[in-house]
């Protein structure tokens, strides 16, 4: 496999940081340039950031000078993969300029809701990447593939089963959110120490517009978002990492907890075979746990290298004719940000998107 | 007022300490006799139980001897009123014992599902204490009335003015619960640090049945439950006091926020004439918090003395064509628990129940 | 009593609003203008701060108009005190300006370390009340006195019993300090859950320097620093209010555990005597539990109030000759800011420096 | 080498189930038995035991039925190795009939202040492992080697430099000590959700005693306690793993920051060459951090697999004449119970004190 030359925008942030760390020992993509904001250009990586993630900066990126991504333009030319996690602010114009040129794989919302912008989760929309295609008629010779908030991510993946064999008519969703989604230093400890905070803002719109886009069905050039409606509640808890979901979901046809589970070992089986060989994807993409008492973040947010999606509780729904409820647990900074994100561009480089 | 006698049994858990500490300093009841097991009886209360509260306790009932709850009956005529906080198992025992002479106000389960027993939380079923009376047909000259659930409370209390005025089809509730809601020494700290433990046994089967229960109308000699269906997913949070509920409510008339807020001053109204009197009730039954990051747990659990019961993200829901979101905090150890059964007590006494 | 007109600087800051919610309903001392930054001026306070305490503002405060703290000056005729909780950099500027005319009382550090300034614990000591008439070398008609650093506070009142009766030769102590003692926001919750941070800026030196002046003895216009020394070392725990430290002090005198008891009882006695009088003083000045297992944050910082300081574990040292050892607890937002300061101005009221 | 057979005593306790974890992979010891109480005894491992540990348990050992601990006396001849994890009450005669024939390694206190007994860390006192020999005339064929509390280990391996070059005179110790060192259920989360317990039954004792004993010198047959005191006070902190404690180090001669620093690392230089071909040994044994907040358990504590010991605050003390300050970190369920064994049972293996 040839390696892969990559730039990250907004190296210096937390988002960056994880692209980093997710890189460390990539097999096929290594990182070659850092950018952030002017403010830090020109330090060397360690002194233009605070590193916020367990294992030790790599030496080589930590003595890399960090440049201006105002000035990345003439730099393009030197990578295969741009990954960008720059702040809301700044992110639309700098990802479209790299996107002239070069593939570009986002943790950012910049681009989310654009209609001919996949949101591409692997397991769920592999075939959304055609719609890179209608991207070509902006001009550009790359593209923008953003990933899905981190809070989509674990009921887009644990609905996917369920809509593929069972329809859904309806979602409702709570979502207990980890500290770390809010970045750094984001939640003060005064806020949440003996406390829940039933609020994270513009979260729940987010979610709710993303899931029944990314379940949504390719039809000609366009994306049709998925005929399903789902309400949303998000709330913030004295959690480290991972999001907690409990989900109820009211479905097209009976489905049984057993069906569910059933449904969903044939979908482990699917996603091995299509994506078992991509460096970054877990074991099992979805782990069912049996005990009465999970899932739970912190015995299971590290599950599959933070990229499994872990799925407990599953009940009968005691409203819906037809439904189920479970709880479900993602990795908020793996699997629902950059380490997310290397794995859709580990897909791209295989279906020959990245060159 | 006349000043009633009362014994207080199971006074050595964490529920009979919150029983003798919100009789504390009480205008109308007087703790006279502490009941628990035979292990503690005989000694001083201050040497039988572990005291849990904030406060301290009072120096006459820490030198009160504790009594052999076995040995109740003989001793049923000094008091006026039975306060029960028994452990699951021992709890009908006694408690009917003690109802066959005198009023029992409990925050067991021991009696709640039992047809002619009502679960009375009066600003929301004032009414079916009329219950009392068709539980002479046992050959009790006394009662018993249990309080719900310490989940079912807020769910209750702040669904009450939109089923009055609009009607309820369905209601889905994810609740984040306290840790004071598993006694002491309840959830092992090792299992909430950093975590949330998606699951209390038996708790969503309670609070789905209890809140049809306590919603149902009185029909004839019975109560018959409410005609809508409750789903709920129950949680641990790292939270000490107050639960948090998030609430997706489908009405059976259109209710807007508006509406709703409109309901709630109507209710409060209503209740201020008809139960301000009583001591222990708060100024305000609901109190509806317009910021967009609230209830929260620590800053709205002590609201009207751990009394009213915060509503707050009240919102239009994103699935149901009629029908309101919204979160709610109830105090679990005091409206959940002894304190919320001193207001029934009151209540009963206000209505000659209790003599 | 006369009604003193008070001012608060940095009334939008966490410090300034504990002085408004310790003044709230306070018999002497009524808020009548509330200064903060150019920002903020000209806004009503409700819009121009972030209430972040329990209880609610006063409505009186909340639509009062927040002025410039710049243009102080001219408003000082209406002033009777100055209750300053600037933030470090311009506190010393503008503290001047207002002594130049008025009593300030200050929780800052900007004129602690100034030979003619009296770091002020009236328990602890009262007669460095005296260094104000220094201050007329000034050139001032007013004055300026400082409370000291939250976390000399607890110590420095225990410590006082110990060094009347015993001498001191030397002291260790670790402080497990709140979250709130940083303000807000503070610090991150991502630094804090399951972890301890070792380290706070500047605060040993604080510690160590403050503890011996504020024990040294008047001597002729100036104080002398007490003679012994103290190393410190400083953390962050978990918790959000109240400051626990473990002390480890060699006494010059033989001191038993006994003997310590004896003399905080003796001592508690002369503080009933000399300050029983003034409406913040607690019924206690030091609190000693017996339990082995307190002081505890949560459950020891609220008593007297939040005023008094819990001392518990007192042992004989295991390495000193003579010498103990014990854990003390002082409420860091209450008897370490805002109210401890309006105590100090109590004091000063009733000894006629305050006018 | 040679594969030696282990067996495990107190297997489904969580000290038992550390060894288990510690032992998983290791390539000189395999477990094949398991042994705990009469109750236990009979049923497969995973059935008997609730598992704590953060990796899922070997499929090999998760069917393996346990034993009763009672009666291994007739198994004794298949094990090479015992390693005991028993609670206080019964590890003495358990181990005692153990030892008669096998080498016992052991987390528990009951041989722990014998005097032919030596607490063994190896970078610590290698040397005391020929106390062993003295063992014999106890008429054993076998020997007892229990490792220090939890609590003592991080303080004597940070100490040992210090000692080695400068000599110590006196020693002052806070602990802030992790949930798990409770084992479980442990501490109830009410105690500790924004809190702090300033208490831990029997440790302060403990770690006085057991660190001069380690440090001490053989003399003849005897080990000679080191010539100094120890003073500590250990508290309870809302960390789930890692002890952190700050220390106040008296020496004989001068040692700056520096030129602990230095010592540090001819330390680590030795420990390299004497130890760092047995598996569980780190590559550092000490490892100094110059940021200036560190260490923090959540951070530090899986450093160098969680063996490493951190320190970090090194600073001149402000009380002593000599001496320095400083706040180490050890990992209190690896370093400090099964997996510090598992070393000194390695350490054993190559003196060929195991065979």
């Amino acid at each position: 496999m040839k390696n892969f030359k990559c730039a990250v925008l907004g190296a210096t942030g937390v988002a960056g940081q994880q692209f980093i760390e997710a890189c460390s020992g990539h097999p096929w993509f290594t990182i070659s340039g850092l950018y952030a904001s002017e403010k830090s250009a020109g330090k060397k990586y360690c002194d233009a950031c605070t590193w916020h993630q367990e294992s030790e900066i790599e030496p080589r990126l930590a003595s890399m000078v960090v440049k201006d991504v105002a000035k990345i333009e003439g730099d393009l030319a030197h990578y295969d993969i741009i990954f960008s996690a720059l702040p809301g602010e700044i992110a639309r114009e700098a990802e479209e300029k790299c996107a002239k040129q070069k593939p570009v794989i986002s943790t950012t919302s910049a681009f989310r809701y654009d209609e001919d912008v996949p949101i591409l989760i692997p397991e769920v929309n592999a075939e959304h990447a055609k719609l890179i295609e209608r991207q070509k008629e902006r001009g550009w010779k790359g593209f923008v593939v953003p990933g899905p908030n981190c809070t989509t991510v674990g009921l887009a993946v644990s609905l996917k089963p369920i809509y593929d064999e069972f329809g859904i008519k309806n979602v409702f969703m709570t979502s207990m959110q980890a500290l770390s989604g809010a970045g750094y230093p984001g939640v003060p400890s005064l806020d949440i120490v003996d406390n829940i905070v039933p609020y994270i803002a513009k979260e729940e719109d987010k979610v709710q517009k993303e899931t029944v886009k990314i379940l949504g069905a390719p039809r000609g050039k366009d994306v049709k978002a998925a005929a399903f409606a789902v309400s949303c509640t998000c709330t913030r808890a004295n959690v480290r990492d991972g999001h907690t979901e409990t989900v109820f979901v009211e479905t097209e046809k009976p489905c049984s907890p057993e069906d569910y589970r059933a449904a969903v070992g044939r979908f482990n089986e699917r996603m091995k075979k299509e994506f078992g060989d991509l460096p970054s994807a877990p074991k099992m993409s979805i782990i069912v746990r049996d005990e009465e008492n999970r899932p739970q973040p912190r015995r299971d947010r590290d599950a599959g290298g933070g990229m499994s999606t872990t799925v407990g509780r599953i009940r009968k729904d005691d409203v819906f004719r037809n439904g189920i409820k479970y709880v479900v647990l993602s990795h908020n900074t793996k699997k629902g940000a950059a380490k997310g994100e290397i794995l859709v561009a580990e897909y791209l480089v295989k279906k020959g998107y990245i060159k």
